[in-house]
């Protein structure tokens, strides 16, 4: 039985009768192509040649959604029957998961689009925090006690650097009032196992890699506050979505990338030094 | 006496009555504050900034120019006293310095900057190797025996990717001709003192420091062949140029700069690792 998945925070929804993705019970997310542009044929493009290159160290592979090819469904939009991706749902793993969708680059566009669709994200990025910070948050969840904190996406869209860091330390905090207490910074963020230390296994392929360059590609920082609070082991991900905008590399690394992950990586460092920082403090 | 800077390889030169930078014989750049606009004034501020800035390593004040503050002086295009930054002139102890002037960050503009000024770059960024490769060859001058290889500015502005490649081997060649031979590779761009190990201190400097961010900046890599061929120590270098559009890093890290450093060193990377491809094999 598919349904509409239940943590999706950015992106097209399959909801009011609109094209969206589906997951069923099985940990599986179907995402309908697109055939109004070049968009659907790009990812699927993308999702053959990343899954069959005997490049990608077995370390990176696990940072990207498993592929298991497309299947022929029933549209969410009722349009009928329509080609989807076959991906890993990430979330099925998760109880109530806290969920950022950082879009990373300081240029979401690139040369080969189109012209309209280069003014629109021109404007967009100026707009929003891509120019400045090199990424903006394009959706998120958070859990507390209460439930999901989740803002709209207008709310979202006018984040400025400030707005960053305060969301930075409500996901990993037990409060998501306007003090935040980090309470989880040091096992989410830091550790062997923690996000920063992830995000640094990116960093470190990105600096030499030069097959792909991700336009308009987000990071998903998933996160079990629940498990914490049960006492389970800390599982925290990190993973790549949407590769709509894939292009070729061409032998150059993709700088765009790679600047907009070190800026998104000394937001997330810095907030766990302030996070131990304060810690000392208490402790003193 | 002052006199026209023998070795510019990019920017205003104070040539046909034009206004540009002078130099002494005491090793002296001697910089006109323009006017018409707030760059000169934005230059300064940087200068007197940085320079009394203590948060800025040791190591790192090595890669810009020395400062000595402004002196007014006449003007190269006759127009009367105006003030000059007076730099040290790093060309002044090279004997025909090969020179490459190279602009980094896949975007020249920034959102303090005019509209007209935005469009501008962002034109010129999308036409030239800036968007692509996160930086872009602004000017150049290779010696050889039989004199310069200094390519005119129409020339260089329309490089492509592979073109920078070639520039980039043929500044550590003995030829200048269509098959360097990059002979000077490993002294030059390899080695613990080479320009790599520079361009890599300065690529972890970037990655921490968010007191600035710099826009339009020039890496400039300095290399006296003749020194080699008579046998003398390698006397290679990097600095930084350009700061009329230096802006403050409001606590963010300059991820433009930085990206585009990257892409750069990337390239250098690969000149030298076939250059000792190439070597290995000749002695197959």
């Amino acid at each position: 039985m598919l349904k509409v998945p239940e943590h999706q925070v950015a992106g097209r929804q399959a909801i009011d009768g609109k094209l969206g993705p589906l997951i069923d019970n099985s940990g599986h997310f179907y995402k309908p192509l697109q055939d109004d542009d070049e968009r659907g044929t790009r990812e699927l493009t993308f999702y053959h040649s990343f899954s069959s290159n005997t490049r990608i160290p077995h370390h990176i592979r696990r940072f990207f959604p498993v592929f298991h090819g497309t299947q022929l469904l029933k549209a969410s939009d009722r349009s009928g029957l329509r080609p989807h991706l076959v991906l890993q749902d990430i979330t099925s793993d998760h109880l109530n998961p806290s969920i950022l969708d950082i879009k990373i680059g300081s240029r979401t566009w690139y040369l080969e689009a189109s012209n309209d669709y280069i003014q629109n994200c021109f404007h967009r990025d100026k707009t929003t925090t891509t120019v400045s910070l090199g990424f903006r948050i394009c959706g998120l969840q958070i859990y507390n006690e209460s439930g999901f904190w989740k803002p709209g996406r207008k709310l979202v869209r006018n984040f400025t650097a400030d707005d960053v860091r305060s969301v930075l330390r409500k996901f990993v905090s037990s409060n998501v009032g306007p003090e935040p207490d980090c309470c989880f910074a040091g096992s989410v963020y830091g550790g062997c196992d923690g996000i920063l230390e992830r995000l640094l296994e990116l960093k470190t392929w990105f600096e030499d890699q030069t097959m792909y360059h991700f336009r308009s590609c987000s990071v998903l920082l998933l996160f079990d506050k629940e498990s914490f609070l049960r006492g389970k082991t800390p599982f925290a991900e990190v993973k790549l979505i949407d590769f709509a905008h894939v292009v070729d590399g061409n032998g150059v690394i993709d700088h765009n990338f790679l600047g907009g992950l070190c800026s998104f990586i000394k937001f997330v460092s810095q907030v766990l030094a302030d996070s131990k920082g304060s810690t000392m403090e208490d402790k003193i």
